[in-house]
């Protein structure tokens, strides 16, 4: 292919678009407004047994902590087919999603996590590209003081809580917290 | 402000980046990644004594015909806020959320929306800039042959379903049901 087919030369400018109330990003030339989201977040409590399936990661942000598989919904894929991709990705791991555990927002990031119940099919498990290593832990064995995220924090506990529930309303941010890492700790 | 500062010029091309496995807009001056991802549509089922409040839509797609208040999920956004904001900017109401009445997930469009079930602080209703009019609809008259949307038929069958329900674990598409608007109907 041509090397001129590959590029496309594009002008913005921070604009109101008529009949919006926001800054956006209009091109100049063709008036296409390019509108930015919040993205989702899809991931698992994923357990085997008594043992719950954690990665640590290979990338930044938070390189060589703790945390559960999860990514990036991609176009065209529901939720459920995400979060199922995630943990084979990241874990090599063969997952069946069981129940939504929780929907956790974290504004400053525009980020809205989906996080699922699932169980392993069986416990063969690798670390794929964005892991340095992947395990399966008890509860008081997971590695509480090297967690990556809040967010993987709050799914952890609310897991534990929810396994003796069916058929539950899924989860929410603790009250009050933000899922900022903060100075000293999670 | 002088015009260069409000301009800037990008030339992308599709490639898979390093570590990835999907093709993506990259620049090929910076080597920014302009990742897409799925939206969130936030709404709700928002009720008044035996009511539900319902939009008329003054905007493309659909224009002209009935849907709940909903639309996309801004940066710095709680879902929760998105859906109040827009019932607010659609039909003047003032809603209280009280569940997440259901996640559908639109793969076409690569939509996946979160409905709330609410109910209206007063009957003071009155159309936004994207609606021709707001009505509050028991649900035997609900303009049933002029839905702007099958996920609006669906949430509007899921609150009825819900209506004596506490604690309930969000609804999802119906069974086979890929939100996609079919000719000859919803």
């Amino acid at each position: 292919m041509p090397e001129q087919d590959t590029k496309k030369t594009i002008s913005f400018s921070r604009q109101v678009p008529e009949g919006d109330g926001r800054e956006r990003d209009v091109c100049l030339n063709c008036g296409f407004v390019n509108y930015e989201n919040p993205k989702i977040v899809v991931g698992s409590v994923a357990f085997w047994g008594d043992r719950i399936l954690m990665c640590r990661r290979a990338i930044d942000p938070r390189r060589g902590h703790w945390t559960l598989p999860a990514g990036y919904l991609e176009l065209q894929e529901t939720p459920e087919a995400g979060a199922v991709r995630e943990a084979q990705e990241e874990a090599g791991a063969r997952i069946e999603i069981d129940a939504l555990l929780a929907i956790y927002t974290i504004p400053r990031i525009s980020q809205v996590q989906l996080i699922y119940r699932a169980h392993l099919g069986d416990d063969r498990i690798a670390p794929g590209p964005e892991s340095l290593e992947v395990g399966l832990f008890t509860f008081d064995r997971i590695p509480w003081d090297d967690l990556a995220f809040p967010s993987a924090r709050w799914a952890l506990h609310h897991f534990a809580q929810s396994r003796a529930l069916h058929g539950f309303p899924p989860f929410t941010n603790p009250p009050g917290e933000t899922g900022n890492l903060e100075v000293g700790g999670l």
